[in-house]
């Protein structure tokens, strides 16, 4: 196996947790008093962060005092501070996530899914309908897509509804059908898992797990595919911040699965005009703190189908390693998301139009 | 077992899912088509609509038309409505949720927990720790909690923590310390489950499942915890808007598990000041919409120790049937949250007010 | 005038800027360096500061460097820190806002409008309609209000529409009718100012001027009314953190106007079902951060007549010193915001119950 | 005066406000009753409709009645229909807005500052430092950045800040100096207002009028602005959705001055790593919604220098007209949002880029 390049030469089926690296003697954590704190309470605080063998450094103002925390940076996070009488604030000086950050490898990292690397200088397409409904429909997009120029066939078996009495997608008939498509087409396929029970039948299929935006936070099913030999493409949660992707990310690294991909999808915010709000902003952020390559997903970030292309051009040109759009070849049946999905003729259109910006921005498609 | 009122004389031990109402000939939808729709797109919808076996009502404005499709509602539901050229906007008549509808019963529903019911004129206090760490700090804060007038005993012993690197609960060793409190102190427990592959471990030892915010729309859970014969907590999740907390519920009523509590935690918004924006707003709505009794979780509404009495106290006013606080007999060594839990002390203090304000609007503790 | 607590024995009206107080030789910012930042970069920041005549403390940690910036506040925050080259965070260490600050006094402050004292054990009740529509309607509704308890009346000359198209007010003819209704009512009024052209004209009329929250950071607007000897009230904007609101109160305080109230009415956020999301944990917040009174405007906050009362007295729960609801006689007719008026059947009703909430905290109606 | 060309032949300094075309006859609003809404209730409804010499058609479903308003938009849009007993909820068939949207005029607008036309093929750059802080500052970078394409040079000479204690703009001489730089290096120049009492004054300098996003809502400011002769760029408010911007344009046009740029420059969402979050997603919406041409600000739109740029393509790569960008010779110096502010060269450098994405997308720079 050699799909990881933080792993060559090793396996990347690992149980056992990576030891996250000691920072040592850094200073780790800034305690700044309130302006009614008591010399009392200023002295146990002190004597507490003592007592658990770390150095407190003690700094006056006129007003406040501020105290420095100096000592492995594990160690400290787990102390509640904030809850001392007399602490006003506590701002940490090192960031909480350590594998995923671009100064754990201070180069950008590069993930293959079948044959495709992702993180290279072209910017990887995939595509395919939101759901899996039948075998024509799979294998006949999934023909379409690759002829337009798409790499990886996107394409739903287990499907997260927000009611349980819409379509929750074929299960196992939908991976199988996946699995036929791929022979067809030979497009490796990236489908979602939602459920640590499903893993195993869905590793059995998939050459790429997603784990959903409403799924980022669900720790059980990260260390679960952090755990497996797949990569992971993991979608921003609608409320998620930019950290608390990054730290979904680490829970699958510190498995021992370095195979992640992060992808923007859209966050909800007042707006009601779009179905979410595309946060683009994330990309030349997560592209400066992490190594791992960015997706962007137009068609959830702006959830209308004329609106998609203009939105998948936008990411582009803010760097995205990656385009993921629904396309569909009949979306007045289509079982889920018929609104945003493209047709195949307009998706054909937007590949060249992807190229043409691409280009511009020196990369390629 | 008389646990739910809506299915007594019957199991709650269902797999069986309960067949939502058809709701007949009524009018389900409305779309309103596009200035610049043709009488071409205009008949394609009406003739689409109608080979579904469903009616079409037509009623033409000076710039647009408005078409009201009538006929079953969960068929009308599933159709790509909003995917037909020169449709503008589609909206829905009906409510998308039916069994967690105030309409459906036409009354408040009750839950027990143990022997403690929700729902009734008295407002039951939940309190616990965010965790159970030992022994001793479990049984101690048990028997300090029911002695101040807590009726139900909160721990985690499966937690979900941001990091992967933060204590993550003791598990199975938590569940079971968990009980012995219950034999001491007499108090039914509360506690999450995170995962599909746990439950039948947690509902061995718990009175009342908690489904925690980030599983909120962790739908394979929603299915199992339906199928279960205990109770469920399901916290709103922080980008959950009240519709979508009410379709979350319906997966588990949908099921057969009608004994439901919806528990109001916080959302996400842009301030900073506070861990989460309580939204007090959402109890007097809920109330109105369904039928199920209502939580309200201060602590991690707001996040910061000396505030949530205050929120404890206005979350009464505005209605709730239960409050959940976190209470921490030592919070300088609480391994999670211990910036937000309430002294024993604190907590005693508070039952006293919150017993004053119940009873101002004419509920009792 | 003796209306400022603060001011007394001097005069409110003053266009001299009170000097905000020198804070010295505290320790006021912290600047953190980039992984990468080299030597040279370091140095290039610690000698700018010391070129600006402050100090710089610097600690090293394995991977960053924390450099102190000490002197005084007001001279550190207007240094770009962030801009240098090898930063990669700036925490401030003081709280920007000074005058406002609870530490400023020391003691909550009061505040007179007319003959009304906000701040005091009493819960103040301030009532009234959206907009004044004619004389009748003013008067009637006035008259009722004082019957049923309120203490201020408050109504709309100005009104902020979204559209150019609604009712916009009655402008000078509103005004007097107000005041004329005061004269039949005897109770004092508040309206809103909008801009400072017309801000004399609303002076020689309004008890206390009302500052909306689409102008919260219309900050020519906010120097104006601090120049004038009225009470201001303040609302917090749709999407002012509380730190916005009281730099935005620090406007109007700096210009020698200290007769603030900040009112919390609803913040946006992506809940649609009701019309805001009120923020009532500000509440305890403001009350901590602020000496000022605090106001709760729960008709705007939920926007839905039904549910005003509920979160009427979950305000008073939560704190508040004073509550503002909207009342209308005829709702049907109302020009604007008739959805959220209540009835003044339900506003006797209200007034009771609120009544019993505040006796329960300590407070009395 | 050929610059509105709308107003073709005729004068754009009309303080008329135009009359809104009446819609006649339309289906306008749409009524849904709640369950338990009684024939009395409904039967009040329709009494009270046709009262207003309105239209109403009943259609019963078999839980709700849903009704038709017909008659005059304007004459309905009035009416509180919301506040009848037994309503559930009120959709608007018709859009608010009416002069800024795309069908009124069916084709795109261009708006011409100086002798740059915004709207056309080319993409307008529009560069300058956040204030104006001296003559050598101004006029240095309006030659700079003429140099490197830019064709509108920006700078505040009315600064709102959020604390009353930082730089508030030079005013007066501010404007003074930019007329000079203008004079210099043969841009025009863009500048903001913040209030009506300033307007005179800024219209004696100005070619283009910036409201910002604080007084996005500023209604007394937008009507005003609306009467002048000058094109204005209106900002899009931190929490105000696209349909609100819609409806401030409206304000403006509805005063006769139909020389409006529409700005996205971020709105503010629980992400914290950056300043704002860019909505770019509005961009395709409004150039679908309205015939304005759109300018993007990615400069405050993420709030962090080295990020800028990339933000800057993916807005052209979304369509838009103009982009807007802080630049600044010594952004160390800098008095206001020198953290954000690009250098000359890094400018120099962007505006290639842009070229190259704006030509792979069908224009130019």
């Amino acid at each position: 196996m050699d799909q990881s390049p933080l792993l060559a030469g090793g396996s990347q089926k690992s149980c056992e947790p990576v030891i996250p690296p000691q920072t040592g003697e850094a200073l780790a954590m800034i305690i700044i008093t309130r302006p009614d704190a008591t010399e009392e309470q200023i002295g146990h605080i002190v004597s507490r962060i003592r007592d658990w063998g770390l150095k407190a450094e003690v700094s006056r103002g006129e007003m406040r005092v501020v105290i420095g925390v100096i000592g492995p940076e594990d160690k400290i996070r787990e102390k509640p501070l904030g809850v001392f009488p007399g602490v006003e604030s506590v701002t940490p000086v090192l960031k909480p996530y350590k594998l995923v950050s671009y100064e754990f490898r201070g180069t950008s990292s590069k993930v293959k899914i079948g044959d495709v690397v992702l993180g290279n200088k072209d910017v990887v397409i995939m595509a395919g309908p939101c759901s899996v409904e039948n075998e024509g429909q799979i294998t006949t997009i999934a023909n379409s897509i690759r002829k337009a120029g798409a790499r990886i066939l996107r394409g739903g078996a287990f499907k997260p509804r927000t009611s349980p009495y819409s379509f929750q997608g074929l299960g196992k008939v939908g991976l199988q059908l996946l699995a036929e498509a791929r022979k067809e087409s030979g497009l490796p396929i990236i489908t979602e898992v939602m459920d640590t029970k499903d893993l195993d039948l869905v590793c059995e299929y998939a050459d790429c797990l997603q784990v959903g935006a409403r799924n980022m936070q669900n720790f059980s099913l990260l260390r679960e595919v952090g755990r497996t030999r797949l990569p992971v493409m993991l979608k921003r949660g609608m409320a998620a911040s930019i950290k608390d992707l990054l730290m979904s990310a680490e829970y699958i690294l510190s498995e021992g699965n370095f195979n992640v991909l992060l992808c923007e999808r859209g966050i909800r915010t007042f707006e009601t005009m779009t179905r979410n709000t595309l946060d683009l902003n994330a990309v030349p952020v997560l592209k400066s703190e992490t190594h791992l390559p960015i997706v962007v997903d137009p068609t959830h970030g702006i959830g209308i189908r004329q609106f998609v292309p203009a939105m998948a051009l936008a990411a582009v040109a803010a760097g995205a390693d990656s385009i993921m759009v629904e396309v569909h070849n009949a979306p007045e049946l289509a079982k889920s998301d018929g609104e945003q999905s493209l047709l195949p003729a307009e998706f054909v259109d937007l590949v060249g139009r992807i190229r043409a910006v691409a280009e511009a921005v020196g990369r390629a498609v």
